[in-house]
């Protein structure tokens, strides 16, 4: 059975990236790894990693993209939740088989060769939650002593 | 300097626990620890670990309390994140000396014997943040061999 691994990362929008930098990276001491444009997305995203997980501050960058509509209709605030997982085509699956009602029902991918895919706030008592697969690392071949 | 260990727990504010958890416990598939119920908060809580975090469902079991009015007013979501920091007095002055807007300005008694104290949305780009400090565990004495 596919399960669920670790908080990946918090994702924050933010209208002044700059003034929450001063909350995260200056007051609270988080390192700021690096800050990214996303041209697809429409947003300059910084990342501070965090014992195991990570923060992601989004800013849009222009008033269209989606992270912009949600600024403008709610405010800075939490965006979403991803939690990193085992198998995501067999928990998509999985939770499909539930009734849980998914936004995207199939991976999609999403940054560093990651597979990701969302679950409706409404069957998770309010939250957008981001399933997310990291990568498979190469596999090393084995060389005889 | 105090710093900021990792995510102890995400907090959701739900009207519904059992309909919460068929997604987090039944469908997700994370461990469901206990239930409890608080008086003072006036809530039920369900404790999911996850992965050195924990996800926390609360439920109102009144009409006028703090989780209560929460969920009148902004419907069912992410109540607050808590980060757990190595010495949440300094932390806390810390954090006033950059500016930051406290909610509480010393750390008050939270669950298990922690301390923990509230930072306002309006310094962090708009989530509720909680800072904890768990209880220090008893020191062992030393037996010679």
């Amino acid at each position: 059975m596919a399960s669920v691994r670790r908080v990946d990362h918090l994702a924050i929008v933010v209208e002044d990236l700059d003034r929450a930098l001063a909350f995260w990276r200056d007051a609270l001491g988080l390192p700021l790894a690096r800050t990214e444009t996303l041209p697809e997305q429409q947003a300059e995203i910084a990342f501070l990693p965090l014992g195991g997980s990570q923060v992601e501050l989004l800013r849009p960058t222009d008033t269209e993209s989606g992270i912009a509509r949600f600024l403008a209709k709610r405010g800075p605030g939490l965006h979403h939740v991803s939690f990193e997982v085992t198998d995501l085509p067999a928990m998509l699956r999985q939770l499909k088989a539930r009734g849980v009602r998914l936004i995207n029902e199939q991976p999609v991918p999403g940054a560093g060769g990651s597979q990701v895919a969302f679950v409706h706030p409404e069957s998770t008592g309010g939250v957008l939650v981001e399933l997310c697969q990291p990568a498979a690392k190469p596999r090393r071949v084995q060389h005889g002593a």
